[in-house]
């Protein structure tokens, strides 16, 4: 498969318990997955999420958060890097942004088929 | 919080994107997603959920997961501690059955809220 495992598009791929799924859908999946499976990345997505304008910069979410800039910076590049953030730098600053088809996109691939 | 991290309940959690999630909700969706978060018990779940009866034996899932009969039944026990699967000892074999209700709400604390 020529899309790589980070870019998962979850329009493409089979949900979890509907057929069974192929080797790439659970190799890139899991990956997806393993950008979520961590307590700061998570919460780091609600912040995002919740604050005002739904964007938020490295500044608005180390204290938060509890963890130091360079810490919270390398947990919201992975999120970046799985699709589930975006990113745009304005000033000295860079600006985060959640992805919600991203997430909806995941959890679909988890639900259970209706019926 | 006295539920255990491997036990969380969906129902009891605030989804993701809708509000700020404590730590404790973190750790238990991080610990949950870790048990999802690999290929060969994603690949599991779905011969699980697709076999005959919905219920399947390590008889029938190590062929076609082109593991070993111990690693497949550690990566079922995963997901048996996660609350994915439910396992049944009958006779020689155990069986093992997708909890769908699980999926759904892990699903549940992802998907982004509507409206």
């Amino acid at each position: 498969m020529a899309t790589p495992v980070t870019l998962l598009d979850p329009q493409c791929c089979t949900p979890l318990a509907h057929d069974i799924i192929s080797r790439d859908e659970a190799e890139s999946l899991a990956v997806t997955l393993r950008a979520l499976a961590d307590p700061a990345r998570l919460r780091l997505i609600s912040l995002v999420a919740a604050h005002d304008g739904a964007e938020a910069c490295v500044c608005d979410l180390t204290e938060p958060v509890g963890l130091s800039q360079p810490t919270v910076s390398h947990h919201l590049r992975v999120l970046v890097d799985a699709g589930i953030l975006t990113r745009e730098q304005r000033g000295r600053w860079a600006y985060y942004r959640l992805v919600p088809e991203r997430l909806d996109g995941i959890a679909s691939l988890l639900a259970t088929p209706v019926g």
